[in-house]
Order: C-alpha cells, then sequence, then structure tokens
C-alpha cells in the first residue's frame, strides 16, 4: 500500500471513523482503524465490537483528484496516534506507505513518521447489514429525534433494555421512547410515505455517536435493519451498532392525558433559574427542587440544611388549574428544557405526586418527569 | 454586617482571592472567604496556610460608589460557592446581609439564596508582613521574570528546596534560579536604583498563582520580606507567601561559558518540529529526542521500539562548531522555548554529555538543559 492523498479531506475521515474506536478493549486490533485501498478509493474501518464506522474517500471527487494511488493494499494502524500526526501535518498533502507488512510510514514536508502496525489480517470482519428497502430519512430531523429523546435513557445497567432508545414504526408513524423509569422522553413522526412496520431498541451510547456524526452532515440517511443490527448510511460513511435484546416495557399509558393545571414559561428563563437553583447541587447538596404554585407567583426553591437554601420567584406567562406544590430532580427538568427549541414551554401537571409532562408547540414530542414525595 | 454592592467589583474580587482557597484542608473554615466589612469598604481574605491573598474593595473609587452599607461587621462565607452565586447573578447589584451568626443571605433580582457560614472567630488571624522599605517592580517585569524561571522547578518533594524558585538581590542586580537538576532557568536583572540584599527560596506553586494574578495587573508590586514570608502587595491586593527554608544550592558555576557548537532557529519553527515529535511520548514512548547535527542540515528523531519513530530535517539559520549527536528530554525544550518571546533563538552546546543552553538576544535568561547518553 502506498499513496499521496490530501490531508484535509483524510484528517476528517480519519476523525469521523475514531468515534468508534475503543480506549479499553480486549483486542489490541480495534485501537487501530483498518485501512483498504482499492484503485475506487479508501475504506477506513473502526469498531469497538458494539458500533462500527466506515468512511470512503474516493479517489476522485467532482474530478478532482484525492488520492494518488501508487500501490493498493491494506494496513492496520493505530488510529489516535494517527490522527494525532494528521492534525500535526503542516503540508496539503501527506503520503503513506506501508513496509514490511508491519510499519507505516507519513511524510510531509520534512517530517517522516513511522508507526507500528498490527497485522491487518487480525482485524475481524465486520459485515455491514444491508436491505433492499431501507427506511430514508432527513439527517437533521433524525438528529432532533436523537437529541430529544436519548436523555432519559438510563445509565445504570439494572435494567439494560433501558440504556436503549425505543424505535418502533406503525401505520407509517415512527415512535422513539426512552424512560429511565423517574423520566420519559416521547417523540411521534408521522411520514406522509409508505414505511415498513419495526420495533427495535438502539443503545443510547450509540446514537450519542451518531449525533456527533450527523452534525457534519446535510445528507438523507438510510436506515438497514436486521435482527440484531440497525445501520444508519450516509453518502460516503456507514454507521451502524448492535440492537439490545429484550421487549421494551409498553410506556404509552404513562403519559397522563388529563391535567389539573398548566403552566407556561418563556423557556430560556426558566433554565436560567433552575441552573442557578441547581447551583446548589453541585457542593453535594439534595436535587430535589420544588415548585410552590400561587395564583400571583411560583416559588422554585432548594433547600439543604448542611449547605443552604435558594428560593426563586417567577411568574408563568400564563397559569390555568389548582394550585399545587410539588419536588423533582432538578437535572431531569434542566434536560428536558435544553433539547426543545421552541420560546415558550408548557408545563401540565396532574397532581403532587403524579407525573408531569413538559410541551412546546411541536406536538411530536413530550418530555415527562415523576415528581418525589416532599414534607 | 448587611450592604449592597456592585456585582461585577465583587465577583472580580472575590474570583482573585478564591484562588488562595483550599480544597482540601484539615481546617474546613480555610474552605471560607473572610468578609470584613468597615465604612471604608470591604477586605477579603482567603489562605490555604501557605499563601493568603487579600483584597480590598473601597467603598468609593473615584467618587463612584460601590458598596451600600447597612450595617458593618464580617462572617466567613463558603468561597466557592459564592463565586459560583455571584457569576450566575442577573443583576448589577446582590445584597448580602448576614443573620444569627451563621447565615448569609445573597439577593438579587427575584433569587434569594441562603449559604450556611462558619463561624468567623473561627478564622485564624493571618498577619500580614511589612516592612518600611519595599522592594518596587513593575508588574509585567515580575510576570515575566517568573514565568521563565518556574518552568525548572522541580515537582518532587525529594529535594524540597527544589520545588522553589532562588531569588537573590546583590549589589542591585536581581538573580533568579530555578532547578530541578535536570535543567535550569536563570535570570538576571539590574536595577539603577538602590535595593537591599535578599537571598530567598518562594515555592514554585506560590509564584504559579502570583503570575495568575499579576496578569491582570498593570501596576507596581511592592515585595516586603520577613524571615519566613514575602508579600506583594498591588493597589488592592496583597498575595503572601511562606518562604522555603534552607539554602539553596550554588548553581553559577554550572551554566557553561564556552561552547563547541552553536546552532540559530527559528523559535516557533522549532516549538512546532519539536511538538510534533513529542506526540508520540503521548502513547507513552520514551520523551528523548535526539538532535543529530550534521553541516547542512539537523535530524530531530525519536525512536521507540514498542511505538514507532519520527524523523524531521531541519535546517538552522546559522550554524558554527563541531558537529556532534545529543539526545534530552523534548518537554524541557519545549519548556523553555515556549516561556521566551524572541523570534530567533540560539542552542549552544559543550559536548554530548554537557549540559546545553538556550539563549535569545535578551542576555537577561539562560535556560540549561542536561543531556542524556544515548547509543
Amino acid at each position: 500500500m502506498k499513496f499521496k492523498i490530501k490531508n484535509n479531506i483524510f484528517t476528517e475521515a480519519i476523525n469521523n471513523v475514531n468515534r468508534a474506536l475503543s480506549t479499553k478493549t480486549p483486542m489490541p486490533i480495534l485501537k487501530s482503524i483498518k485501512m483498504n485501498l482499492t484503485d475506487e478509493g479508501m475504506h477506513l474501518t473502526a469498531s469497538d465490537s458494539n458500533i462500527t464506522i466506515k468512511q470512503f474517500i474516493p479517489t476522485y471527487i467532482n474530478n478532482e483528484q484525492n488520492i494518488m494511488i501508487d500501490e493498493i493494499g491494506s494496513a492496520a494502524v493505530p488510529g489516535k496516534l494517527l490522527l494525532e500526526v494528521l492534525r500535526k501535518a503542516n503540508d496539503e498533502y501527506v503520503e503513506i506507505a506501508m513496509f514490511e507488512e508491519k510499519f507505516i510510514h507519513i511524510n510531509f514536508k520534512n517530517s517522516d513518521f513511522t508507526l507500528n502496525c498490527l497485522d491487518v489480517r487480525e482485524y475481524p470482519n465486520i459485515k455491514l447489514i444491508s436491505t433492499n428497502q431501507p427506511i430514508e430519512l432527513d439527517s437533521n430531523q433524525l438528529n432532533e429525534i436523537i437529541k430529544q429523546t436519548v436523555i432519559s435513557v438510563a445509565t445504570s445497567e439494572t435494567r439494560p433494555i433501558l440504556t436503549g432508545v425505543n424505535i418502533k414504526i406503525q401505520n407509517n408513524v415512527l415512535h422513539c421512547v426512552a424512560t429511565d423509569s423517574y423520566r420519559l422522553s416521547e417523540k411521534n413522526v408521522s411520514f406522509d410515505f409508505e414505511l415498513p412496520d419495526i420495533n427495535i431498541v438502539v443503545p443510547g451510547k450509540s446514537l450519542l455517536e451518531l449525533e456527533r456524526l450527523l452534525v457534519n452532515t446535510k445528507e438523507k440517511v438510510q436506515l438497514h435493519l436486521s435482527n440484531n443490527m440497525i445501520s444508519f448510511k450516509m453518502d460516503q460513511i456507514i454507521f451502524q451498532s448492535r440492537l439490545l435484546d429484550g421487549n421494551y416495557p409498553e410506556t404509552s399509558r404513562l403519559i397522563p392525558k388529563e391535567f389539573g393545571l398548566e403552566q407556561q414559561f418563556n423557556r430560556q428563563e426558566l433554565i436560567d433559574v433552575v441552573d442557578r437553583v441547581s447551583l446548589l447541587t453541585r457542593e453535594g447538596a439534595t436535587n430535589i427542587i420544588k415548585f410552590d404554585i400561587y395564583e400571583d407567583k411560583t416559588i422554585i426553591s432548594l433547600d439543604s440544611p448542611e449547605i443552604g437554601k435558594v428560593v426563586e420567584e417567577v411568574h408563568p406567562l400564563q397559569q390555568e388549574g389548582s394550585l399545587i406544590r410539588i419536588g423533582f430532580n432538578s437535572k431531569y427538568l434542566l434536560d428536558a428544557l435544553k433539547v426543545l427549541k421552541e420560546e415558550i414551554v408548557t408545563i401540565k401537571f396532574t397532581g403532587e405526586v403524579r407525573p408531569f409532562i413538559i410541551k412546546t408547540d411541536d406536538d411530536s414530542l413530550t418530555q415527562l418527569i415523576l415528581p418525589v414525595r416532599i414534607e
């Protein structure tokens, strides 16, 4: 393998696939990026065995030559170090050559790096799934769905199925749900074209990595599914994740339909207040904030006998219903408010010990929080 | 104690004194800032018992009122939390009031914080030293002296005296030296006015904190000395540190006076090269780089059998003397190059296993590095 490549294109691609690299792995080869250079271009693969990312760099893009190929071939190159070297490369092109099947040369300007490589034949054969009828989504839309639901996945492994987001399609409606059993995020999107019915659970960690990749993508994304895998195909990048095994709990009945009290707030103002109130929690105070809702004002407070307390007076833009006093984890509210986009949010309460929901004009999304009993 | 204060002025002062706060301390009271409000203004004190920082906020600055005093008094307030609250305060003024001698109220706009406080009478009585004949230095100059020498203080406590910078004044010349016995930084500044003779060792950690304070100061700094303390007085801030006990080793004979080889480099270009070569050290490779000096080029390289190697070819701007091959810690060279200001640097070698020095047009500063034997 011997070639010359445009450094900015190569660095960006290595940076993309690097997201799948293991830092801790029983298989040292998974710290490597697999390079496979054909006449058509460079195929890059990285995997931690849960997530696999592949990227292709075509030899030519729009008649412009990105890779000057001397000799095709493949190699398993230490991914983190390669990325650091490329980032410091002060030249438009880098020259890369494999030699003795165990060293890779990286040349630019007056610099000459030689990195030890593992045997590329040890690299596991990772199959990418592909179906004839992929589901096509807009990348921005997919990114928003992930961002707005993944906040509620469980971080503890007590119930492994809850560490994922449940993605269902029924009657051309996409339902996405995540819950750690203290809060829940639900997003429902209708499509005006035919979609196959599915019901899968994708690990939250995988979706967080996918979200970072999607930020730079403006293309359509194709979803391919198998029994235990999901694959997201973009123009030159494929992101594949294993699915979680098991049945996701039925959550639709958890979301209340009738409410005793509704309050409207300016979203950013409410974020600022909850953010200030949460200051005390950093010093180890409880993270339970209370809303004391009166006719003319709402008192938001947090009380920690060891550290101190904070009291904020807020005035909802609108309010209707019976007055209550309710306590819950301030982080859940902050997380939920931060992934919304709309200026105005409505909090809909059912009762002092019943779940409440946060809604905006965008009816596709529901954020639900379970309160805790307060004295 | 009850007062109202301009929040930006108060926040900046709390931020300044906070640098002296202990995070880990056997004395919980040292996590507090001592506030003492008199009619003249607010005196703030923080200390970790090695470093003490005091700042004064006058009630009036240039006829403008910063503090509206209702009641003078004092308090010991949790410093970190106070700073975080002030930073999030969305108002021009904050109102502060002590009550029941153990709570402090912080009010602004619709927010009302109450922080638990310790008994201010428990706060240790920290004496600030003061002499009739302080030494007056320009703060920029002092900052530069610290920055350029403190890089070489020892980080290990094997020889505690080496964790400090030796500051000497003899015959109106200020000599500052730091060495961890592998490298050495020496700065000599002559003054055209009378200075008292001194010979002290100031902890490197104290000087690093002082440096951060000095960055925002354009004033003169007064040095006050006692047997075991040094105090740096700025306009409204006093920074005091204990001194290290013991005799600093004599270092003047360590710096070679005659050289077998001199090389001139563009400083930034050399930094870039050494920075790239050092990439491999992050992955656990040796940090010994080699200079192979030839007539027409210098090969800078780092070789680590487990990880790989890197070879860079550089061309000195000028070179004179006999050709050598020398190896040393790449971090020492990077540290030394980065605290210089001049565009051009000269490396003066004595021999392959003898110390070499880095100089610029600014003859007041010498950076010395000890090489290691290479095969």
